[in-house]
C-alpha cells in the first residue's frame, strides 16, 4: 500500500480525491489536512463521503513541523490556493517519494508570466523547472516515475486535449484561436462568495476573466510545447449553473488542405488508444463526463466560413482536476495508469 | 380597445403574449387558438395565468373560415411553427388591421434562403416583400403603422443588437465573425421531446445545430442590412440548463484603430435613448433580463490578440420574441412604444 | 405621488421592491439605504434593475439622524435582518405616515415568544400592540389606513392562508398539525454562506430548522387569530434548489363530516373574491406563482386514511414578501389594493 | 464470470446498471435489449457509457424467442415499464439462474393489490408466491441464493429503510403515519412527456399522485412484513427539479416512551453493520446520496407537538434501483454483498 496525504483536502478538489480514492486499491489516505477545517469530520463537511471515512477529521498543517507531519507517507497530494504550494514544497521535497500539485504554482515554466497573470512574483522559481507537466495524454513519458508533478486544471486540460493534437499536425494555425468555454461552479471553490451563491448561479449564464484570465497563457504554453510551436490564444471562460463540467467551443482558423475528415482523423489517432479520452462525431456535453474521468472530443470545418470549430468536455474536478492528478500518481508510482478511474459518466 | 387575436397560443411565445397582455392598457385578447390544444382551459395548461384569464379557452383554428373566425380583431400575433403562417397570412391579410408574426416565415428577404437554410421552397414568397423586419432599434421607421411585421427571434435579436452598430460604425471587419451563443430551454418550444426533457438538460452544457443552425443567414441579413454592408458569420448555439436566457460572445475583427473606447462609444450612441437596452461595462447576464423586455450589451477589444469581444444578453421569451411583437405592435398601432412591457428582470 | 423610502434595500425583499415598483403609478422611490452597500449603483448590485434605476445608489443609514433622513417621506419599507426594525421603528415612528415592516420584529403579539423563539428579548415591546398584521386576506380591515404594518413572510403567509379559512370553519382540528414546506434559496437571502452556495443547494434536497423553525409560533398565532381557536402544528421546512417560490403541504386531522367538497367549498368562499388567489382542483405549483403576488390553494381529504391534505403555493418574494408589503401599503395609503401588483407568473 | 443479460436495458434504470458494472469484477454484460432503441448503440443513447461500451448497442427482446435469446446467461436484470415482466418471466423461468426484476411486477405479495392500485389484474399470480422481496437490508436471508428476486423501487426503499426498524421497535404507532417525499426527475423515466420537460420541472415544486401513488400500498406491506404488524399511511410525493435524489420526511406517532434517544437507538442497532446505511444526527440529503448505493437516516420526536420526524435519503437510480438490484445479483449468487457499488456519493 501506498500512503497518501493530502494538504488541502476541505476544497473541492480535495474532497474529490477523497471521493475517488475508495476506489483505488493501492492509495490508502493517512493524512488530511485542511486549516479552516481543522477538527471538522470528513463526513460532517462532505456527507457523501461518510460511509467511507468513518471518523477521519481533518488536521491542520503545522508549518513548522511539516516534515514531521509527512513522516511515512510516500505520496502528497496538494490542492491549495494560489500561491500556498510555493511555501510548502520547499519544505517537504524529498521527505516524500513523490509530490502531485492541482494548483497552478508549477505549471508554468516561464517564472515571468507570474508576475504578469497572477499579480505577484513567484518565490520558488528555482523549482519550476523540477516539475514535470502532468497531462498524461500528451506528456505521459515525463511523468512516468516522476517526483514532482504540476497536474493542469479543467481550463486547460479541456482546451489542450482539444487542440493540442490539431495544431502539432499542422492542421490549424496556432495563432489567433478563441477558446469559448463555460465551467460548472465547483469550479469557483468551496468557499462562499457573492459569486457563487445558489441566487448568483442558478437560471443566469455569463462571461468572466474577459481577457484576462489567469489559465490564458498555460493554455498558450500546453499546447505549443506539445505541438513544438509558439501559440496566441483568447480565452472567454464562462460561469455555468451546474455544479460540474466544462465545455470549450474552439474557433481556429484550419491550414490549407485541412477539412472535417483530417481534424478527426488526428484525433483519432492520437487518442484512440488512450483509455480516457473519447473521440466520436457526437457534440460533446459536459453530462456525458460528469463523474468520469474521461474527456469527449470533436472538430469539425465549416466550409462556409473557414472555421474549424473544435469541442471537448469534461468534468472539472474528475479529468480537470483530482481524477487526472490520481492518473499522474499512477504513473508517477509505476502502477496502471487507469487503477482507480472511472470512465463512465454518472448520468442521467 | 385593440381587439387582439393569438393564432398559436398556446406554445411558449403564446403564452409569453399571455403573460406580458394583463398589463398593457391598450390590448384586448379576444380569440386565443391552439389546435393540439383546443379546448383547454388556459390556466390548466399555463396555471401561472389562471388569475388573470378566468375560464378562457384555447379554440381550434378553423382554416377554412379563418377570415370569420377573426372577423373584428384589429390585430394578430402569430406564434406558430415554421411554415404555417406561409399557408395562413394570405386568408387573413386584410381581414386584420395589423399581423405580427413571430415565426421565421416572413423573416428573410431573400427567397432562395429558405430551401437552403429551411429545407423546403417558400409557399408564398410573394409576400416577402410586404413584411418590414421587427427589430424596433435598428428599423423603427419601418414598423411605425405598418400591416406586416415579422419580428425577429431570439438569437437574431442578441446578435444583430450587441454587433449591428458596430459594423455599421466601421469599427468591426463584417466577415469572418463568430457568434457564440447559448440559449435557455424554452427556446426549443413547449413540445416534449428527447432533448428537451429535465434530465437531457439539466447539469448539461452542449453545443448543437452546429455550423447549420437555421437562424445563421437571418444574423447575416439583420446586421448587413443596418450596416450597409455584406455579412459573414458562424453561428454557434448552446443549450443552456435554464428556462430563459440568451447571452450571445462575439468575437470579431477589429478595424484599424478600433478600441475598447471607441466600441463602447459606438453603443452608447446607437442605445443610449432606447428604453429597451442597457449598455455597461458590466458582463451581461442572462438573469438580468430575465421576464424584461430589455437587452444588455457590453464590447472591448483584446489588445494581446487582436480580437474584438462583443457581448449581448436578453430573455429570450421576452425581448427575444414576445415582448418584441408587443413593442412592434405598439409601434405599428401608432401606441407609445414602450407600453405594457416590463423593463426590469425578475431576479433573483 | 406617495415619497417612500426603503430601510435595507440591498437585501433581496428591497430588491424584489425595488423590481415590483416601477409599475406603480403612485408610489416613488426616493430613498435606498443599504449599510454594507452605501455607495454602490443600484444597477451595480442589481443589473436586472439597471433599465428603471439609472445612477440612483443606496445610501448609509444614518442612525444619529434617521428623522431628518427620512423627512419629507411619506411611506416607508423596512427590510432588515431580525432585530434591526426595533431600534429604527421608535426613531422614525410618527416622522413619516406609514411604516411597512417586512421582518419579524413586530409580528407576534406575544412578547415572551420574542426570547423563546428568537433567542433574545425583544427590543421595544410596547410597540407590539401598535402594529397590524399585514394579511389582507384575512386581516383586512385592521390595515386600512394603517400607520404601523408587521407584514408575515413566505412560510406563514402560504401555511395560513392554506389553513385559516378551515380551521376557522370548523373542518380541521386545530392540533396535531403538520407544515410540510419548501422554499426557494432567496428565502435564506442576499448573503453568501456556506449553506446557500450554488454547489450547497444545486441538485440537493434537505430539511433545515427541525421542531424549532423561528417562524412556527408566528403560524400559530396567524391562523389560531383569524379561526378564534388555539393551533398547533409542526413545521417542516426544506431547501429547494430553486430560486424562488414556496410550497406548504399541511396535514391535519378533519373534523367529523368534512369532506374534500367542503375543504374545497370553504376555500371558494373565503378567496372567490380575492384578486391574488386561486382556489382550484390544480396541485399547487411554485412556479405558476413565480414572480407573481398569487396563492394557488386545493384541499382534499383522503378517505383511506383520514387525513386531511392541504396545499398552498406563491412566490416566497412577492406574495411572501415584498408584493404583499405594498399590497399592505395600498391599504395603509387607501390606494386601491391591487395597484402595481402582477397576478400572472412568469413562467415557463 | 457471470454473463448478464438487461432486459429493458435503455431505460433509466438500465442505463444505471450500465454505468455501475463495469466496476463490478464478476458480472459480464452479455445482452441489452430495449426495443424502441434497437439498432441504437449504448454510446449514442447513453455517451457518458461510450468509455466502457464500445460498439454494443441495444437488441430486439424476441418474444418468440426468448429462451433461446438469454440462452447461456446466468442472470438477468428486468428493467421495464409495468406490466410486461409478468408477460416476460413466465417464459425465462428455469432458463437462467437468476433473475432480478426492478419492476414492480412481483412486489405485492396480495394479488388483489393490483386491481385496486395498478388498474388490471396481475397476469402471472401464480409466481408472485416465488418472488423474494429485494430488500437487503431488511430480508437479507430471504435473497441469498434467491433464483427470483423482485427489487423495491426507490420511493418504497426509502420509506422502509426509515420507519421499518422502528415500527418494529415498538417506538411508533404503525397507523395514521405519513410518508412526504420528493423525488428527482429520473424517476418518472426516459419517454418525453410534458410533465418530465426541462420547462415545466426546472424552478418548480409540486405535488402529484395525491392520495393514490401506486406505490403506497408495497410500503405498507413492507414495513409491516418486516414488524410484525398492520402499516397504514399516507404518500405524498413530489416532484424534485433535480436529476436524482429522493428524500423522505415521515411524521408518525410516537408510541409511550419514545424519544429521540431511542430511535436513534433503534436505527443505530438496526444499521451500524450495514455497508450501505449511515446513520447520523445531520439532516440527511439527496446530494450526499447522489450516484452511491448508501441511504442516510435519521430520526427524532418533537416533544412540544408529540410528532415522531424520521428522514432517509438516498439516490432513486442506484440505492433506489438499480444499485439496489447488484446488491440483490451479489446476494443471490453468493458473492460478496458489497462487490462493485460505490459507498461515496458523487458530491459538490
Amino acid at each position: 500500500m501506498v500512503n497518501v496525504g493530502i494538504i488541502g483536502a476541505s476544497g473541492f478538489t480535495g474532497a474529490e480525491l477523497l471521493r475517488l480514492l475508495p476506489a483505488h486499491p493501492d492509495l490508502n489516505v493517512k493524512l488530511v489536512t485542511a486549516d479552516s477545517q481543522a477538527g471538522v469530520a470528513v463526513a460532517d463537511l462532505y456527507p457523501n463521503l461518510a460511509a467511507a471515512y468513518g471518523d477521519m477529521a481533518f488536521e491542520r498543517l503545522d508549518l513548522d513541523n511539516v516534515a514531521q507531519q509527512v513522516d511515512g507517507l510516500d505520496l502528497i497530494f496538494m490542492g491549495l490556493p494560489h500561491g500556498a504550494s510555493q511555501l510548502i514544497v520547499p519544505q517537504i521535497r524529498g521527505k516524500v517519494g513523490h509530490i502531485i500539485d492541482m494548483g497552478a504554482d508549477f505549471r508554468l515554466d516561464d517564472e515571468a508570466l507570474y508576475p504578469e497573470w497572477y499579480g505577484e512574483p513567484h518565490q520558488a522559481p528555482e523549482l519550476l523547472g523540477d516539475f514535470v507537466y502532468g497531462l498524461p495524454e500528451l506528456f505521459r513519458s515525463d511523468i512516468a516515475g516522476a517526483e514532482l508533478v504540476a497536474a493542469p486544471g479543467c481550463y486547460v486540460t479541456t482546451a489542450t486535449l482539444t487542440l493540442a493534437p490539431l495544431v502539432k499536425a499542422g492542421l490549424l494555425e496556432p495563432q489567433g484561436i478563441v477558446v469559448d468555454a463555460a465551467c460548472g461552479v465547483t469550479g469557483s471553490g468551496r468557499g462562499a462568495k457573492a459569486g457563487n451563491t445558489f441566487c448568483a448561479v442558478d437560471e443566469n449564464f455569463a462571461a468572466y476573466g474577459l481577457m484576462r484570465h489567469r489559465h490564458t497563457p498555460e493554455m498558450q504554453m500546453a499546447i505549443g510545447r506539445h505541438a513544438g510551436t509558439e501559440v496566441q490564444l483568447l480565452f472567454t471562460p464562462h460561469l455555468l449553473p451546474a455544479n460540474r463540467g466544462i465545455l470549450a467551443t474552439c474557433y481556429a482558423r484550419p491550414t490549407a488542405g485541412t477539412n472535417s475528415e483530417s481534424l478527426m482523423a488526428a484525433l483519432h489517432a492520437a487518442y484512440d488508444a488512450e483509455p480516457f479520452v473519447v473521440v466520436s462525431e457526437r457534440s460533446p456535453s459536459t453530462k456525458a463526463a460528469m463523474g468520469s474521468n474521461t474527456a469527449h472530443l470533436t472538430a469539425m470545418v465549416d466550409d462556409r466560413t473557414g472555421w474549424a470549430i473544435c469541442l471537448g468536455a469534461l468534468d472539472n474536478l474528475t479529468k480537470g482536476s483530482s481524477g487526472q492528478a490520481i492518473q499522474c500518481a499512477n504513473l508517477a508510482l509505476g502502477l496502471a495508469e487507469t487503477i482507480g478511474l472511472p470512465t463512465v459518466g454518472v448520468a442521467p
